[in-house]
């Protein structure tokens, strides 16, 4: 099976490259970059040397599957392409994430360059839509924050327990602002800091809404999604609270007991969401594909407190497209992805 | 003024050397430490060379106030010999923050070493208990994690502008735990890592609850408070989420700018708690005795959401008790905070 | 093949289990801990749960080989049994490292508990010693230092091109202290901060005299071996220096041209130590097997300047000790460590 | 006395700030800034709005001394006009450091663009020329690299105990490189990970060598200077190895003593030069002017290893800055920098 990747240079690129180069069904076909077209991929990138690769301006074989690491706007002109000659396709940008070409509009500010593959597209947050994603063409990678988010959330959504408000506080690795340059992300700024952005909306709420809503007829949740940068390089830690539907529960005593056999079944046999009993840490998933889920209740207010943990390069990116890739191709869904974490 | 410092060898003990060092009215009579009792303090802390003192087991010669850095339970004990005598104490430790000694007993697994004195100690929270401060002989200096939050909540609260209950999640550095060795503070452990802590009740909580009542009668809080440790020295981030009373504001967007305006006046010529209009990054109050505070409403849910930055080691303990003795003492209250961030 | 980890707790025995859980030709029959015996490993360590395995006392059941990842003398002690039942073994800490027992005396404080394995014990520099090692039965697998220090040093010497006075200058993430607790390693103390330790001595340099003066008849090296820490968790930088031999080159920049030509020569086609153009970067070995080197004159004084570096935890612990089991074993080389570095 | 800061906003201007602020005998009467003129200095930078400043395009009012903060060449042109009407510069870039205005140009590749000012301006390494500094109209205040590297090389060089051949190998944190946007200083590049640069020469190396030169007369350095850079925020560590000239003394064990008796010599009274007695940390100067300096004698080798360590934003520039303005007005050389290291 030959993949390309499209923007090997950015976060997500390079982790598609190594993550792709262990993978026993898939070759590289071929890789583009923006700015570095033309270099060998290992004068670019010094730990990709061994895939004795070029950096192209555009894929110029053919390909059975395309990833695309290109920013939003710029990746769905890439994908467009591909899709339109019938390749499989991963976004891993924004493009095809969200199905109302005006929300797109509205947050992306941009027209949708291609809204009538947004009607095939389907939204790869694996766990949640497997059917959808072994079917699809073309499929939008959600992004990191919805893909902690959701997985925190989907089951006590879908069993109907708990109310429409829910806050998500996110906090998150710099790499996930990506390789571009920003005072935001120099060093000396960044680092032994801590801040809140985003405030006010950040593009990944829609996200969030949208699939939130799909998760149960009539469920019309009002988020309040506040993401947090802190000084580190890999991770997303999403604190999630909810208040639990009027009778959910006995008390809050009973609530802790069935939420956690709640999570356990719903995740049971998944290989990525793992259900803990106590904290996660973002550095236990350090460069593997695992999802962290730790759901608790909090007896003196009785909320639903949940946290969820990955690494935002890895199920936040890279490695939950090359699980969608699996689905799309018949493959086991965990080929490729057996790594475990790099601790410490 | 002769000032005494027990346990310099903690971080908050190293935090008020540093500051008292350079306090025109202060002169630093002497300094004891726990495992280091003998040495120079210059070989134990090369930085703090300049004092020329050494590390004493007690505290030999007369002083005019005594700061304690130690942990709880062994505080009360330090303290209470000195406020029989008649000087003025800070106690950085919890030991004197609760009013209630059963409450004490239930969060830090002992009996309240000398109830007696609880009832005359006073919550060392300047800007909201400037007169009882002044007054006390002993101040109970707040812990780090409640002087964030309940700066972040006064204006609202004290204006009965929210419901009763609250979620406080908050981003600490890891010098807020202390110098004492445990994995969770091991480097390779703790870098490239972030993770909750203290789920189900931290002992900061009762703080903040018991505070929060005595802002406005009638008002029960139900708070909610959750800690995260991130990979960074100094610096707390607290970001604090509240419903509106019902009728409050006519909508969002005239509460965002009524909120603004209650928290200015609030803290209009606050020395160090300073209204910003952008979320305050704890780099901004690295190493000096601010607390930055951004009160926000989210438009969408309809929320107030305040952030609240400072550094633990200053504002969330060694500044704010040096705060606290000079009003005690009659100075200014900023007398040798005048300090600015050191940033980056 | 059958695998036992002996000390699985400590950051060696993590990564081994890491490493050998992804090995094609292994199973992990056993791993032993210090502290946590009787626990579930992944109770221990989250991310290792996928093992399946629990923490026992001592390796209970029959093994092909042996990994011993405790400190010195303890995992003599611990290999020792090993050995003489025929299994074979890896020892990750100093012990069999040393030729001479009395040096091992000097340098570790104790007697060497079995100097008669010591004679047919291998140092398990891979590259440098395949020969050795593949038909060894128990091999001292080098420090991280070493590796890096003897990789930039070996063709230089070998090659009769400098003289004996070498001075190795060395920038250690914090790892390379292992998970005791140590103010030292407290991440409060080491953060933002670096500093030189071992100065006048450390136990890593009679490692590298031994081998360097194995590498070439009559060569006798004296080696200013002097180390750093730094604020990061894996990664080996070393910087070495040394003069070339009286009429090695005609000039320096003819020396720079035939130095990159000599070592290129001496490790073409090997697997795992590439020779590069640039200063290579720690990150860009951060969790793989690769050890990077950058010979370079320089051409104001003449010198030879070789930068190395690599993942202290990988090349510098588990990865080569996985590296030479497969020798041992008759294997290929590269079986099991072909993942590429986790970048960033 | 007032004074200005040309370029405010990069990392030395901003330290500038933080530093005149406090200073009891200084009111800023202005700064400037290159991309954000016309904006308060409180919402470019927060932490430093109580300075009540607007920043200029140029500085308007009139100014007893002017600190140019500005990168090379534009900070020659800037300051030339203050010393051609009589004021006091400082200027912090490199633009006066250098006396050969051929070695300028080939080393910073433009012409220099004030010859004859090189004629009056004094390199104002403090400790090394309080003569100078004093007298002087124009002080090209020293790279952080060179103070480090000269302060612990003077003692040794001025006694005639070193040869002439001298490796510097440089640990330096980030914000040495500015606050310029580049892949070098992106937080996800430069966390966790070290390497040299500079390779083959660097600008701070000429400087080195010049004033090497003017310590003792017939001494002809021949210095290998190494930077690296480490992923922390501020600090320098130099470890400078040199040999010991013939007969220097009669063994190692004598050089060792008498080097420290000589260093402390050297630097007795010196309010910013300690000489220490074990490894100096970077986190013992953080915030403050401190340089540590800690001489020591190899016994195995017989070489000099001095290692000494710095904050490059304060002793290594805008500390030094203000000593030598302090100087040259006829100031105690300490005023406005007897702020403690702010640790941890």
């Amino acid at each position: 099976m030959k993949a390309g990747i499209i923007n090997v240079t950015g976060y997500a690129g390079i982790e598609l490259a190594r993550i792709l180069h262990r993978h026993p069904e898939v070759e590289i076909a071929g890789v583009t970059g923006r700015s570095q077209a033309g270099e060998r991929l290992g004068d670019a990138l010094p730990h990709l040397d061994r895939l004795g690769l070029a950096i192209e301006p555009d894929l110029a074989g053919s390909v059975d599957v395309v990833f695309s690491a290109l920013p939003q706007v710029a990746s769905a002109a890439a994908c467009v392409r591909f899709a339109r000659e019938g390749v499989k396709v991963v976004d891993i940008s924004a493009d095809f994430r969200l199905r109302d070409p005006a929300e797109y509009a509205a947050w992306y500010g941009a027209e949708h360059p291609a809204p009538d593959l947004l009607e095939t597209s389907v939204y790869g947050l694996t766990e949640l839509d497997r059917q959808g994603v072994a079917a699809a063409r073309l499929v939008a990678n959600p992004g990191c924050y919805p893909t902690a988010a959701l997985l925190a959330l989907a089951p006590a959504v879908r069993a109907g327990l708990i109310e429409e408000r829910v806050i998500v506080d996110c906090k998150s690795g710099v790499s996930g602002a990506g390789r571009g340059l920003s005072l935001t992300t120099h060093f000396s700024e960044v680092n032994e800091n801590v801040f809140a952005y985003g405030v006010g909306g950040h593009r990944h709420l829609p996200e969030i809404t949208q699939e939130l809503r799909r998760m149960r007829g009539g469920y019309e949740p009002s988020v309040l999604f506040q993401p947090h940068l802190i000084p580190m390089t890999r991770g997303i830690l999403d604190t999630v609270y909810a208040d639990f539907a009027p009778g959910a529960f006995g008390s809050p005593q009973a609530a802790g007991q069935a939420v956690a056999e709640l999570y356990r079944d719903a995740y049971r046999g998944e290989p990525f969401v793992k259900v803990v009993d106590k904290p996660p840490q973002t550095k236990q998933t350090w460069g593997n594909n695992d999802c962290l889920v730790y759901p608790t209740v909090d007896e003196r207010t009785g909320k639903l407190v949940v946290f969820s943990a990955l690494d935002n390069l890895v199920k936040g990116a890279a490695g939950q497209a090359v699980q969608n890739m699996n689905l799309m191709f018949g493959l086991p869904e965990t080929t490729g992805l057996e790594q475990l974490a790099v601790y410490p």
